[in-house]
């Protein structure tokens, strides 16, 4: 390709709309353009990436045993309104209405189309298991789109559904498309890492996200130092040590005025925090909920709201709280709380501490001494707090917990019948039974891959693309357009290159090396072939944009060099 | 691929709904399923035939020198208010809200999303011409959405655009599209045709649309037995050969009691139509045209609105032509007509014939002897009516015309500066002056072509897939799924086949050797590969589905023989 044809515009600033890094990069090195909030037109180099993203993609669903279809992006109400989805998915869901007045929504998962195809086609055990998946456009109608292609509007998506003929069948469906997901991550030449997720309401015993590693993740995950334990800071769990009971002091009340919150009151009494207790009231549909814990630990509410299983869990109201429990929230704490609340949960951590200080339930008090048994109570002793760095790790026994940032980019899931029960998507067993089939859905984010893949993968001088994924491999700059014989040898290499069957850009623009280095560095293009005065004595030279390694090669062999080093380096996956 | 995997599920009974072949056998045959009137599910199979064709697509796309990008199927209305088709479009657009309320369409072409790109991004003459293409999924609401891929509401288009300085360069990137549209329908091993077509309102002096050719084909095509013309029907043309002038006869006036139809008359006066005149009123927003032609010929009504040039043109009502005539349309002649409609119009044919029978404009009487100047004048003379079989070639001497039935898969399209006027697309030219780009606009319909490939390649049995677009080229059938021998020699030359690098299915699934047979017909594999009972003495059957000629292999070499008559045909083009 020649830089004076492709479409790919650079820009020196970044555009103020731009938060994260690889919105401003794909911005500024020509990959995309907006067309609307969170919908974009993608360019020649970014439709390249997507190419080579999906194409790999769908080399490991179709070795998995995955067969590819296509559903439609627009999908008849009808099928939502048996789910169940079409009122529970709120403003989220893109609407519309044909010209006869149908409602439609706009995909932004297909498990309705996909279950209602298979309940029509699919009778009999003997056409089980079965996977079907797609690469297409998916739509969310997000409130506040940004980040780039980390949140869009319209995204592309592979989805994969599998179905079973029972909970063992899907676990082997669900472990191949763990393994898929860890070569397709694999060969795209990315860090990353499947993490334990959160299965939330739906239920399913098992679920991982595949994070892509980068300092920007806004996700966190929890893994051990020496195992492979790893999931999200949602989901994480620690191991607790028993630690040595101290002698039960005698309760005391003790005035702590205007002290409301943990780090007041430890410094007003000389005490670290984790000789606190923090009381937190919780609003569900069903009633108050107190979390009981550590003064410095947080609470995990995913982790709660799976306890208690309620619809809705937030913090409640100051005014809720005094109303119900007579007292402001500053001044909670457990004891005698049993009982006026809907449920007490207290974390593990904190009932095998001795001699702890809370809240007196008593403006401007608080108690001394406090001992989990013999002065407070509660309706459950449960893991709700938020595991942190350093805590042992819950499955190997030397291990110590990290935590890192990631992005989620995959995830698999296990329905289970969910959906077949809403849909009536049933077969015949071997014994002539009719039951319903055990669905798994398995995604991946397209386009959210590729913005992954440059949070993690970037310097201050722009992208720095696997070579896997590179829009172009290689690109070759003649120094001086002026100057026939390095035009001519760049122009030659050029040639050589693409007939070694090598991605080559050759930047034949009537520009300054400068401004061709800079977008060379900003595209981030892997190997970069500079022609410039050392062509006087046979020489060019070659630098690699993720090191910075340069090293002058022979111009009548440069190309040959570099088709090895390529190739040899696809081959590695 | 094992059938016994395949989601491929085939129907013994044509579906009600279906009414043209490629309907019936892509549902028959296991290829789509409708989710929505209008809207599909492709299955497997569907996917690799679409694969095929949109890898042909691009690999042409590309060396014609297209930049693939993707382009969002949302478009924010203001862009369609700029270029005036929001308002235009009617009910064949798809619109809906976001959940701010924001207007959007679903793209049934990109014009305004693809001119509001470039006129951002490029400034300079240095950058054109530029050619932009997208493979994508469509949207148009049709009224009536029927004849299943044919004409849906959610279908996959390529749409290319160029963008040139000049009208010679859009000359140059229109001829480029030809061309790549030739080697495109030619490399999916079509019949086809371009014919010059109608380029109507928008103007632009050229527009081809490609043709596959079809008996069931709802176009017509007329063509030169001679040369290369061909053209759609609407808008070809004949060469008129001039007749020989019989002397004038005097005019007569005759009585023709209950004689309305060209028919009725003709018999009642035992002479031939074509030597009476038939005129038609038409009503337009301007006033009434009346088009005169030979009895027997039909009038054009495209040509006619581009010569009056209005918006609308249609039949004129018995009522609207009795009140503003003063007589009914079947007594209408044009002797007198002149002035009392807004133009009357005759075809050059009927003008150079002598003594003809038209209506009086008198109930119950016609004309005889009537002849163009002594006896009616007109305001125009020129081409208004249908070509017809048999008639002259218009670019050749010795051609005749022939005509025939096609399918519009593809069309290029001069656009010119109709969009980039609109939204002022505009760049510099050498010579530091603003202009406005030339455009062109060149659309294949990816989902129709594989409709269309089977209203063309078909029998009673089944689809007949050109090897090209097949989904696989080779099916495997043991024809006794009990011996064990057969099974053992299908899976061995079934596992030799992909290894050779040809797509074979092996019908394994536990039905009689009819049932596969008729699936195998019916999906229209290229060619099947049958081991039955000949297995005994080391030989199995090869049918080629096309032609149904058989073949019998060594088994040993069976592998190795269809794959070199599988690559051999596929490197031919």
């Amino acid at each position: 390709m020649r830089a004076s044809q492709l479409l790919a515009p650079t820009l020196r600033e970044t555009p103020a709309e731009a938060e994260v890094i690889s919105h401003q990069l794909l911005l500024r090195a020509g990959f995309i353009r907006k067309a609307a909030a969170g919908v974009y037109t993608y360019l020649p180099l970014a439709q390249r990436v997507l190419h080579k993203i999906m194409q790999i993609v769908r080399e490991e669903m179709n070795r998995a045993g995955g067969q590819e279809i296509t559903m439609p992006i627009i999908q008849p109400a009808e099928l939502w309104l048996e789910s169940g989805r079409w009122h529970v998915y709120g403003d989220e869901l893109f609407r519309l209405k044909d010209r006869h007045g149908r409602e439609f929504a706009l995909g932004p998962t297909h498990e309705e189309i996909i279950t209602d195809l298979v309940r029509n086609e699919v009778h009999s055990y003997k056409q089980l298991p079965l996977l079907l998946y797609q690469i297409a456009n998916k739509y969310r109608d997000e409130r506040r789109p940004r980040f780039g292609l980390m949140r869009g509007r319209e995204f592309i998506m592979k989805d994969l559904y599998s179905f079973d003929k029972d909970e063992v069948g899907m676990q082997i469906s669900y472990q191949k498309m763990f393994d898929a997901y860890t070569r397709i991550f694999t060969r795209l030449g990315l860090k990353f890492r499947p993490v334990e997720a959160d299965a939330g309401a739906i239920g399913g015993s098992s679920t991982h996200e595949f994070m892509v590693l980068a300092d920007a993740g806004e996700a966190t995950i929890v893994y051990c130092d020496t195992c492979t334990y790893a999931a999200n800071v949602e989901k994480a769990e620690s191991r607790l040590i028993a630690r040595e009971k101290q002698e039960a002091q005698p309760l005391e009340k003790i005035a702590t005025p205007e002290q409301k919150t943990i780090d007041e009151v430890a410094a007003f009494l000389g005490i670290a925090p984790e000789q606190t207790i923090k009381t937190l009231i919780y609003h569900t549909e069903k009633g108050l909920v107190a979390a009981v814990l550590r003064g410095d630990r947080q609470v995990n509410e995913i982790k709660l709201q799976n306890l208690v299983d309620t619809l809705q869990l937030h913090l409640a109201s100051d005014e809720e709280v005094v109303e119900k429990i007579g007292v402001a929230p500053g001044s909670i704490g457990p004891v005698g709380l049993k009982g006026k609340v809907w449920q007490v949960i207290a974390d593990p951590e904190v009932v095998q501490q001795n001699n702890l200080v809370c809240g007196a339930n008593e403006d401007g008090y608080h108690l001394k001494n406090v001992n989990y048994d013999r002065d407070y109570a509660v309706d459950l002793v449960a893991d709700i707090r938020m595991v942190e760095a350093g805590e042992h790790c819950p499955r190997c026994e030397e291990g110590k917990l990290l935590t890192a940032k990631g992005i989620e980019v995959g995830q698999v899931f296990q329905l289970g019948t969910k959906y077949s029960k809403a849909l009536n998507a049933v077969f015949l067993d071997e014994n002539g039974k009719q039951k319903e089939m055990v669905m798994g859905c398995y995604g991946i984010g397209i386009t959210r891959t590729m913005a992954a893949a440059i949070e993690q993968n970037h310097d201050e001088n722009g992208i720095i693309w696997p070579l896997a994924i590179a829009p172009y491999h290689v690109v070759v700059i003649p120094v001086s357009e002026k100057d026939q014989q390095q035009r001519e040898a760049a122009e030659k290499i050029y040639s050589q290159l693409t007939q070694l069957g090598i991605e080559t850009v050759i930047d034949d623009r009537v520009e300054r090396a400068g401004v061709k280095f800079k977008d060379a560095d900003l595209i981030g293009y892997p190997y970069r072939l500079t022609v410039g005065k050392t062509l006087a004595e046979g020489k060019v030279e070659l630098k690699e944009r993720r090191t910075g390694n340069t090293r002058v090669l022979d111009v009548e062999e440069a190309a040959q060099v570099i088709a090895n080093l390529v190739k040899e380096e696809l081959a590695r996956y």
